[in-house]
């Protein structure tokens, strides 16, 4: 173990941004990485004061996808390996993905693997023009993890998540853009500061109305219509007794920018 | 409460045409609009000479959402209006999306809110040029509704849906068209004609059919391929023994076409 | 009955290629011919040294849809006689598409009603330029099988889908390719060598790994992101002590191109 966190958390304002510290292995996901991005997903979880949380990368990649070096070291021993440390990287997905906080992704070089899968489960994803993603898995021989068979189908339909998990073809930013799999793509060079406009912005919104979005998103594909339509009525009145609500109809009338508490 | 209904139901033939007919504060949905609304599904629901429905506006706007004036106007009943109003839109919705006849939606202008839901729910939207649409409701501090949590995520993928539901970005319609939001674009003084058209053609054709691809498109994200594939096969199995099907069989093989009785 | 089979299996190594040989009638789907697929497919799983599948059809169109003479000539039969066919052609569908080997489907000139149905159940699908589409059952009065309403909406979402079923637009290979309907387009000449390419390929792969690519991808939609995750957690760590996934670690480092023996 090294002094140097692999995953920073850091807090700017109202904003918590998760910061992959790897840079020298891609970022790979050893066992140890993945218990401390586990670690900064569940305090950001836990602390009610964040209101928008902002993943990114050091180095030239986000994330290379699992520690080969890892894997490799662990000869007999990686399938017990793999199956103490999948569920620790799928529980921080699943946290990440049910904080009621908006995600925001920044996504750059090489997004490879478990890296993808990561990416996917932002709520927004940016992408710099340099990002490149490929699932990998069946280059070496392994199938995918990090919910890239739940959220592929779900972003970029059927044909397209086949072509990539059998084919592993590589795909650009334009191209992530134009299939789903990313919300937007940006300069290189703007790629922080966007990112962390963005996260900041959404701090400033109506964070308790994020949620629902989030959790009504999270649930769809399992509910039927009438299911889904009772929610959806049930959770925009009572929203619309809150003091969001009722600002955003002031600001309205007002014609000016609301100012949301959360 | 004035003279002149909100939504009003013309017959044209076989089609009806529900008319959202409150072009002076933008076909916003009122309580009132609402159950009009709803009124004029649930006549088409019940007169079986109906075989195709054609949702259309009056004024500048297809639908501007939720009556902000409204919503302003309640106060602290603001919840409980809510929790009235939701169900009766929703069931509307379900009611159109369960018509056996086939449904065109012809929108144009503002497509917001609850009018973004209402013009999804259509199996055939056709968009003016000058359409643009927003989820809008975060905007001011509110959750979707509409069913847009359950259709949009089935017709333009989970990132989009996420994008719009939190940031509020405007969409146009050569947009909407590429995302799969709507299903054609054409010239606005052109919209009223070809949706028209379009709903007599639909009211022309083998409406029965018709029916069942709307069921089945209904229910298929709730089955697994077995269940679907043998509701399927029951179905066309019991419609090849129909009038339809005995003319559509003899108008291929004699080379013309076929006349459809429903 | 005839002595030349309505549908051919061939080897080729451990490529099997389903080669649809009712050219005369457009590979039209009769009964026999359902039963002949049903046949090779049920050949296919039995065989496990068969490591990759390819579909491809003889004659100027992959295949028509249900044999409209046939439905013809059973009169007032016909629901006895679709009541009969249905079951097996859906049945060979999920027995392709659970498969273990990746099946690849090479598609050219027409493909239409169960045709699409079948072109749309494979993991690869590759068609020529002249390739088209149309689902054209509600042309004859019909309602889709095939798994269409299954298998459309996940590939191409939900707005195309209806389009296509209740107004029979052809869709060409290149708007095929951009609504993900297939995987790719080549040149009509380079169509079989590409595609047999491709199963070749894909025969020298880690076809384990592929059939839990497979395997995962065909629960997706009816499972959560947990139920899901937990899957892909075991897959993985499974498949990580198996021989290709050391051999594909080692050739990683190596910098060699693996070679699997599935």
């Amino acid at each position: 173990m090294t002094d140097r966190p692999l995953v920073r958390l850091e807090r700017d304002g109202a904003v918590a941004r998760i910061v992959l510290a790897r840079a020298d292995a891609g970022n790979a996901v050893s066992l140890a990485f993945c218990q401390a991005f586990h670690e900064a997903v569940e305090t950001c979880a836990a602390d009610r004061s964040i209101r928008a949380v902002l993943v990114r990368a050091e180095g030239p990649s986000f994330c290379v996808g699992g520690d080969l070096a890892e894997f490799e070291a662990k000869g007999e021993q990686r399938p017990a390996h793999l199956a103490a440390l999948a569920p620790v990287f799928h529980a921080a997905q699943a946290r990440l993905m049910t904080l009621s906080a908006p995600v925001v992704v920044a996504v750059n070089g090489a997004v490879a693997g478990a890296g993808l899968g990561l990416a996917l489960c932002g709520d927004i994803v940016v992408a710099a023009q340099s990002a490149r993603f490929t699932l990998a898995y069946t280059a070496i021989g392994l199938s995918p993890d990090g919910g890239s068979t739940h959220l592929l189908p779900r972003l970029i339909g059927l044909r397209r998540t086949q072509e990539l998990m059998l084919t592993n073809r590589r795909v650009d930013a334009a191209e992530a853009l134009a299939l789903g799999m990313v919300t937007e793509v940006v300069a290189d060079r703007d790629l922080e500061t966007h990112a962390q406009a963005l996260a900041r912005r959404l701090a400033d919104g109506p964070t308790q109305a994020y949620a629902v979005v989030k959790r009504l998103l999270s649930l769809t594909f399992d509910r039927d219509f009438r299911t889904q339509t009772d929610d959806e009525g049930e959770q925009i009145a009572r929203l619309s007794g809150g003091a969001d609500a009722a600002e955003g109809i002031q600001a309205f009338f007002a014609r000016r920018p609301p100012v949301f508490n959360g």
